[in-house]
């Protein structure tokens, strides 16, 4: 509700009061730009007058630039700076300029190429189920549905290894919902979170009031020496896939990390398996979460965002089950946060085999698209100026151009270029000056196949200026 | 996985091994009661054995009760005394019996009657999104699509008389993610909270760091003398219909309330305007939020999962200006959690005008069954032995039965007469002993109409042994 005082004063025609209250309201700061104005017909029941009245207002705070027009959206707030500097009667200028238009490659992770979601199918189901769903609109499980739950588990056991009973799995609304959960457990603890990494994983666990130590990763990942030292008693990691270098941490170093849990009650591991379901040049390694045993000290997150489709919020996690009657006193009265209808659609879409399916195809287009990119690379800038890392898994890989100055100058380039994408060192939570140089990040998920030579040129053109630079 | 080693030793046949290893390990406690073994093809595939041989295993398991199979959703590990005291051969009773079985009027607060949810309305735009939705599938905005929030915004402006622009509304996957996040914001800080009140809110509160104090309230709410005492500089109240007492806070306490918040800098309120929309006998009083205006100290949040259904998860909520800022900092990174389709149909539903048809349905049809349960209780029990309290709002109300000997008798013998109720007492988070005698909750609203004569009786018959007890 605007606050908007009428008066009856004969002579001060209500429409003219609506438009002065409002024009007093912009200039005091009270409306705000970008603030949306209620739609005529809701401000005329109010203010109890006729739509006709409000509409007079608007259309003179409209000719007057105080308000912009949105097409289906109603009438904004203009910032009342740029109201004074456009001369009488001229549009006033738009905010920011998009610089989003010019942007024709995204290499940015984090997004997937959707057109493969087998979207009829999982509409198919959607529609039978919205057929005979009045079941679904009341409350389910807390932890999720269990048939939901138990087909989640049969598939993490049978492909990623995972060993856990239904009780220990819990659905939620994406895998950051889970983690600022997890992290309420291990509030005022110490985690170790790999260096480089995921920022956003540092930033729930820092919100949940965990503190964080960064710990270097080397070849095989983070290192467990680096982790001692460190006087974590939480480790996050994404042993199948490091995020962003694409290092998948091996045995070896896997018990390092169990025995590093082993040594002290209380200490745990986070395991973020994201998106170790596109490994291309082998069966994955098993979860390190198996490894460990179900009641082993591994925490295992992993999300269908990535598999499915973004719009879809589901991700889950197995809870060790020394965890879980602290889980159950904490989190026990928590009503669940993932539609219903959307737990039934993922639980018949994984027990009739479509997930697993979709999986095998994904894995092979991005394959391909992965290595036609490489290869493209390759081909235009020469094995020799630059190297790729990270192409087993996953779905982004690590370009250095040996002959570049520097990362944020290639960022800056691509970007003129109309490309998209980060430098290594962003990912750097600490000690950022040991950041390999000339490396940036390229995620083709999202990336047509066909766009695939058009990009190559658009890089080459971009960095030619670096051609020559060092041997 | 399960962890299984089979050997090739002659005269030790495959089934017998697994068959071995399984009992083994339900005796020592790896396999724990409830657990689900993998379905017999994954765990041939998973050892390279045919299928014939784990289902052996199994028959012979479950033949000996160490597994029961439950249709359509596999093995399930049954509690090992269980075990060893069924006689052989004889079927190993169920664990826990099932006390729900029993219970034939629940009326516990929490649940909505699907029954009047516009299923078909609702169902007809999702299946309408999902011919044409592909679009769904990618990241929407991360407080929630913006039509949505604009829609959302013009129906708490009109009807809730909430005071804000679309970028102060954040979309969520229920009111519980809201405040939890919300709770972030205010760790380390002192939250007042109302009592009684509602005790899943002081959990998320507490759960992230932040301190809880109790507030009593009285006939007009929470005490502002109270909150000012206790050091809070958040309080959490429940204005509109204050939960469980059904208390409306008056403009007068409203005032106090938001001068308590002015006098000090970083002081807010947070509103939980839970089921505002059922208020029956007269439009519902406008939010405090609005009364404190659009920059004003008051966090607005509010759910759509009681107005539409609980399996809907999705809430919302109206930050104040001056947090904005903070917010963005600490989770503007984070992924919306409510699924595309469901954002986009719930602002379809709403923009088409379903919404505010369906709550005036709803306002009519509760209102009714809440005066035929009271009628139907007064004069059952008389109007001098019970009174009923909180019937203006809301989808409960609270009974008194004046010559009972104890509100956890009355709940214990309800109980006996398979009626589940709770005690008023179970709302005070402290001082207990203030708590008005022989109260308890009734909530009425997945109770359907024709049940009400017989739900009369059965508390008429479990509470027969106190009439006389008092005057």
């Amino acid at each position: 509700m605007i606050d908007l005082s009428l008066t009856n004063r004969a002579g001060h025609p209500l429409y003219l009061q609506i438009y002065e209250n409002i024009v007093s309201q912009i200039k005091d700061g009270r409306l705000m730009p970008g603030c949306r104005l209620p739609g005529k017909r809701s401000m005329a029941e109010q203010l109890a007058v006729a739509v006709n009245t409000v509409d007079t207002a608007y259309q003179m705070l409209l000719a007057e630039g105080y308000l912009e027009s949105r097409p289906r959206s109603g009438f904004f707030v203009l910032p009342y700076t740029d109201t004074l500097l456009a001369a009488p009667g001229e549009k006033p200028e738009r905010r920011v300029p998009d610089q989003h238009n010019h942007i024709r490659f995204d290499l940015s992770t984090g997004s997937v190429d959707t057109a493969l979601f087998p979207f009829r199918t999982w509409g198919r189901i959607q529609k039978e189920l919205l057929y005979n769903g009045e079941e679904l609109l009341s409350h389910g499980h807390r932890s999720g549905d269990e048939d939901l739950r138990a087909a989640i588990g049969e598939y993490l056991r049978v492909y990623r290894g995972v060993e856990c009973c239904t009780e220990q799995i819990i659905v939620g609304a994406g895998m950051e919902y889970l983690l600022g959960l997890v992290a309420q457990l291990f509030q005022g603890s110490t985690a170790a979170i790999e260096n480089p990494g995921y920022i956003r994983s540092r930033t729930i666990l820092h919100n949940c009031g965990v503190n964080c130590r960064y710990v270097d990763i080397d070849e095989s990942g983070l290192s467990v020496d680096g982790l001692a030292q460190s006087g974590a008693d939480l480790c996050y990691v994404t042993p199948s896939h490091h995020y962003p270098t694409g290092v998948t941490m091996p045995v070896g170093r896997r018990a390092q990390l169990l025995r590093w849990a082993a040594e002290q009650d209380g200490r745990y591991i986070l395991e973020d398996d994201y998106d170790a379901e596109f490994r291309f040049d082998m069966r994955p390694l098993p979860s390190l979460q198996g490894m460990g045993g179900g009641n082993g000290p591994v925490i295992y997150l992993c999300t269908f965002s990535k598999s499915l489709a973004p719009g879809i919020r589901i991700a889950c996690m197995v809870l060790p089950n020394s965890l879980l009657h602290r889980w159950q006193e904490m989190f026990g009265g928590y009503a669940n946060t993932v539609s219903r209808f959307e737990q039934q659609t993922l639980h018949r879409f994984i027990s009739d085999g479509h997930f697993t399916r979709h999986l095998a195809r994904m894995r092979k287009i991005y394959r391909a698209r992965m290595e036609a990119l490489s290869s493209a690379l390759e081909e235009s800038f020469g094995k020799e100026r630059i190297s790729l890392q990270g192409r087993h898994t996953g779905l982004h890989l690590l370009l250095t151009l040996h002959d570049a100055s520097g990362e944020s100058e290639m960022v800056r380039l691509a970007q003129q270029h109309g490309i998209r994408l980060r430098g290594l060192s962003e990912y750097y939570l600490d000690r950022r000056i040991d950041c390999p140089k000339n490396t940036v990040i390229i995620g083709y998920a999202s990336l047509a196949d066909h766009d695939i030579p058009e990009l190559t040129m658009a890089l080459q053109n971009a960095w030619a200026s670096f051609s020559g630079n060092a041997s």
